[in-house]
Order: C-alpha cells, then sequence, then structure tokens
C-alpha cells in the first residue's frame, strides 16, 4: 500500500483523538461511578458520560457559524457539566474544586489498548500532530497523562477553527507548511474524513466500534473507499509500511 | 531551590531553542564547510553562518512594528541565505533546490551536549514547550532530527508574533491555559529573559558562552538575579528537582 502514490505523497499525519486514539466514553463512566460511590448516591457513569457528550456538538455550533468567539473546548466542557450535573443524581453534591477536577477528566482519558504501540511505530516514520477540537493543554496533558508522542498539538485553539470547519484542517496543514495532500487526517468518524477530503487531506479509517455502545451502530465500518482503511492503530502502521 | 514558592508555582517550561537548546553556529558552519569543499570554492563556514544569523533580529523588525504581516521564520531565513550567498565564495555555485536545502540546515541543527539528557529529565516533571521565533514545521523537524522531549511547539508561530514582543510569551502562556507566573522561560539570553520577566514570566538561565563566538563576549553571565541560574540543562533539571 505504501507503494501507491496517493500514500507516498503523505509527509504527516493528523489524528482525531476523542473517540479516534481515547476511548472518553469508558474513562468519564469509570470516574464519575467512583465519584458517585464517593458520594453516595446512584448514577449511571456510562448515561453520564453520553448525557454531557451530547451536550458537544451543540456547543461549537454557535462557535463554528459565528456568532460567538473562539472559546477553548475546557470551557465548554464546563458550561455542559453544569448543564449535566443538573439532570443527575449528583445535583448539588459536589462543590466547585470537585467540578473543576471532574471537568479535568476530560484531561487524563485513557487511550484504546493499541494506541501506544501504534502510534510509536508511526511516529518512527511520520510527525504526528493532533487535529482535535481539544484544546492545547487538555492536549498536552492527555498525551502526558499516557505518553502519545505527538510532535506538537494541532487543531482547533492553534487555527481557532472547530472541525468540521475547513480552516481546523487546512489551517493544521499551512501550520506545518504542507499541501493539504500531504497530511492525512486518521479517524474513527466517517463524517470527519469526508469534511477532510473535500479539502483535499489524505484519509485514513481506523473503527472504534463501541465508541458510543457496547453494540454500536454509528460509525461501524468505512462509508467512502478512504486512502487507508485499517482495523486498529497498529494494523495502520503495518497498511503504512511502519 | 524548589522549595521556594517562586519556582513551586511553575506548572510547564518554556524554551528559547536557538542558542539555547541547539548550536546553530557550528552546525550551520560545518554544512557550509561539506558543500563548499563540494562544490570546489573556498568558504568560511564559521564566519557564514554568523552573516546569516546577522539578519535574523533585522529581518523580523518589519513584523513586529507591524509594517509586514506574520511572515514564516523559513521564509525569512531564506531571503537572509539570498543575501549571505551574494557575499560569499558560494555566489552563484547552488541551484534552486540546493539553496531550499541548504535553508533547511536550521531543521537540523544538532544540540548542545547537555540537552538531550537534562531536557528529558525536566519532562519527567514538567510540560516541555518551544518559545522559540522559529516556524511549527522547522521547531516539528528539529525536535525530530534529535529527539526533542518537547509537549508542544508554541511561541511565534501560534501567536503570530516575533519575541521579544509580549504577545509571544503572552500568547503561548494562555495556549498552556496558565498565568504568566506559572510558566518559566529558559534562555541563553540575558534580553529575552528581560523581556519574559516585564511580562511576569519566571526565568533560568543557561548560559552558552561560544553561541557566538570560542571566546565569547555576549551573555556570559546572568546579568539580573534570574529564578534560577544553572551551569548546563542537566543542572537546570538538579536545581528544579527533576
Amino acid at each position: 500500500m505504501t507503494s501507491s502514490p496517493t500514500i507516498a505523497g503523505v509527509r504527516a499525519l493528523g489524528f482525531d483523538v476523542f473517540g479516534t486514539v481515547v476511548d472518553w466514553r469508558g474513562s468519564i463512566a469509570r470516574e464519575v461511578n467512583q465519584l458517585a460511590t464517593r458520594k453516595g448516591v446512584t448514577v449511571d457513569g456510562n448515561a453520564f458520560a453520553l448525557a454531557w457528550r451530547a451536550e458537544y456538538q451543540p456547543a461549537m455550533e454557535p462557535i463554528r457559524q459565528g456568532t460567538r468567539g473562539f472559546t477553548k473546548l475546557d470551557v465548554l466542557h464546563h458550561e455542559n457539566l453544569l448543564a449535566t450535573l443538573e439532570k443527575s443524581g449528583l445535583k448539588g453534591k459536589l462543590d466547585t474544586a470537585e467540578i473543576d477536577d471532574l471537568n479535568r477528566v476530560w484531561h487524563r482519558l485513557d487511550p484504546w489498548p493499541d494506541c501506544i504501540l501504534g502510534l510509536r511505530r508511526l511516529h518512527h516514520k511520520y510527525p504526528l500532530v493532533t487535529i482535535s477540537n481539544g484544546n492545547v493543554s487538555l492536549m498536552v496533558h492527555l498525551a502526558r497523562h499516557s505518553g502519545l508522542p505527538w510532535d506538537t498539538i494541532l487543531g482547533a485553539e492553534p487555527t481557532q477553527a472547530y472541525k468540521p470547519s475547513p480552516q481546523a484542517y487546512l489551517g493544521t496543514a499551512e501550520y506545518l507548511s504542507l499541501k493539504p495532500e500531504e497530511l492525512m487526517l486518521v479517524a474513527a468518524h466517517n463524517a470527519d474524513l469526508g469534511a477532510a477530503r473535500k479539502l483535499g487531506l489524505r484519509t485514513a479509517f481506523v473503527p472504534r466500534p463501541t465508541e458510543y455502545e457496547e453494540n454500536g451502530t454509528k460509525d461501524q465500518r468505512a462509508e467512502e473507499d478512504w486512502d487507508v482503511i485499517a482495523e486498529s492503530m497498529e494494523d495502520l502502521a503495518s497498511k503504512l509500511g511502519c
């Protein structure tokens, strides 16, 4: 596969992170369940994670539309957390410091099991960057939490644009001094890859079928002929000759 | 020293790179001498490096003053290289690809001998970022050249400001979601540290007495009572309890 001209021209890999590299649902569910136990209340951590994440896309929309100035994802997460807590068994149980700490669960999400080895193999051959909606400090902490070998953090905050706004992808390529076709987006989400492909980026799909539920229905398989379709981050490394 | 409140509040280290982490003069002199030998001409690589670097500060000045839009350092280096070549024994000897390759010597400068071990020690405790005037792709390539363990590249290009413009320092702290006093600049240059201190950053001096010449006169020692004054990057690690 590395002999195809499409792949041979790739000079860097850019990664979607939430869902593609780290398991936000499982990580948040575990922390919320532990917190609920400490507080002596009953909360379904899995449902809490899904409810919190459900506020994610709507919160970015005014920024994409230009009716709200660029705001770090940490701030949006905090606003969404307050709304999610109101509807949960943890309502009124957490003080400000505890809420701030829970908000930082996004800084310590665990990676899928194939990621560390797969990313290290890829890193030998390619510069690896993030093309995530997570802000820089969130991404730095997340990388340090489990040793994700990013060469630098790009995506939303440095480009001041939330995916799928074109500038999030094109601005990342520009920071890397690359043409769009020299940058490959690696993602578990067909829509993200579709937005990148329209702008000329190369595309690699790594499925995460349990991202939203144990027997998921969304993004179970590649819905277009992405440039690489891999089974895991290690399989992607093999398919890219790493 | 780590028990002082000033140092205890530091949450990340930001590094000047050219001169502080990498030996630009020695690296460029070696490459230019090799190139001159291949071309059969006589060039003083050391003098060439100094002449090229002498164009560095003047080239950024119109951007600091706002009379030229932000322009990547790779582009400024290229303009400065053309001017330097004109006055050298290599005039007319290099084709476009050879000039482009020589310009990329800045992407493969060698670190001072104490840096890799010192930075790795520091990296266990602190997030490490660049606060350099080098552009992102230059810094990514430079880090990959010798394994510099940056958590992310910040400084000039992500803040669209060349040091010592305040935004280069303050914008870096903002990307890290830190207050200025939670960020420490590590630099071999008293003027750089002075600009950072005025804005509230913490400061660490690591001398590089041979940066400009074997028996240098500039920045030989700390000219203010910087928060840390170290002998080397390894000594800095020790002084910060790493």
